[in-house]
């Protein structure tokens, strides 16, 4: 069904696991990096463990305990830590920074870039994203994700859920927050949106976490859109 | 003559000018309004008008004469003084505010796309403007301008040539300055690029100011690469 969509000007996306596959990245790069070096985990664990001191280490920045620090600086802190977790102490500081860099390079779910391109034609696109400027640069370039501008916690130097990050969008482009839309697959990121005025667009991605049993699709009242992929949220955005 | 591109990352550009020609845009879509409206005026004085005093208001926030204060509304208070100037008293707010934002649909000049499409397949390209990061992405969006980012003075609250504005590449993207190159039609931006390790190239447009004689090309030594055009620049840097 299609929306009333009267007014909107701009869409801006959560970027990790919402736009692009994280997971199965950190994966493959962990795996071809543990054959080349000899080093036997199980990378599936391996990219969970990292991913999973994610918020407690952003949570850090936002009490005040680090100060403001970049998403690749936060990265490359995590790696340390999960390195020492698995044990596995044979990485140059050349080798982990590359590692560290896999979050440049993540590959797109199969339905992101071509549905972008529809949206884009009728909308103003941008990641709204924790991740740094250069991280959104190279990762839009490195996998060809078509981004009208990349708007990032780095512009304010907050991370989400700050009131910052959300009213990013309407202060840069002097539109109201209802203007502008909240694409991501988990809900907190869209509730946070959504307390400041932004409207809102789940997408559901099942396989964020690999293959465990993903998140219900929520009830279709809960947002302004609730889209089965990327292509349906195209398609309900009338693009 | 290729020169020495090692270890080069990033290239950086001046937009009003050197990628995009304001000066005829504003002139064609000032005439377009004036057959509109009945207003009978030389347009191209008009644009020359109002850009003229580009660099006084941008100094009034260097100086702190005004608080920080994005282009678009510097633009608008510009266009409120011209206005005044050439005595033209007919216009609605919306109308004014409409012709305000012809710097976000500035055209570009004819070489400018083809030229960063190719200088793209090598290096990350982005703006390093005084417009606002809005007015950057809407241009681009308009005149298909293929940024891998948009780097704006907004994003450090200050205007070239304050360091800030020329530091913003190497800091946000982890690379040294020599690994940036500025790119503008402008010696006193290149110079000030210059002072600040960046290094520099030089793009002739001699019809920026209309058919008066234009500014000469420089002696070829005196950045690191004189292009008579955006495509000998895209030939110089081997892309």
């Amino acid at each position: 069904m299609e929306k009333d969509l009267h007014n909107l000007k701009m869409l801006v996306f959560d970027v990790f696991g919402t736009v692009v596959d994280w997971r199965s990245s950190v994966i493959a790069e962990g795996e071809q990096l543990g054959k080349a070096k000899g080093i036997d985990i199980d990378w599936a664990a391996f990219a969970d463990g990292w991913r999973s001191i994610y918020r407690p280490f952003m949570d850090k920045v936002q009490n005040g305990e680090l100060p403001w620090t970049k998403l690749d600086d936060l990265h490359r802190m995590m790696l340390g830590e999960t390195l020492q977790k698995f044990g596995v102490d044979g990485l140059s500081d050349d080798e982990k920074e590359n590692l560290n860099r896999v979050w440049h390079r993540l590959t797109p779910w199969p339905d992101s870039v071509p549905s972008l391109q529809r949206i884009k034609s009728r909308f103003v696109i941008s990641p709204l994203s924790n991740g740094n400027i250069s991280l959104l640069t190279n990762m839009a370039k490195n996998a060809g994700l078509p981004w009208d501008c990349s708007l990032s916690a780095e512009n304010v130097q907050r991370y989400k859920p700050d009131p910052a990050v959300y009213l990013l969008a309407p202060q840069l482009f002097d539109v109201k927050p209802e203007q502008v839309m909240m694409v991501a697959a988990h809900e907190h990121d869209l509730q946070s949106a959504r307390k400041h005025g932004l409207r809102t667009a789940f997408v559901h991605r099942p396989l964020e976490h690999g293959p465990v049993k993903g998140a219900a699709l929520p009830p279709t009242d809960r947002y302004d859109i609730v889209a089965k992929d990327f292509l349906d949220l195209a398609n309900q955005l009338a693009t």
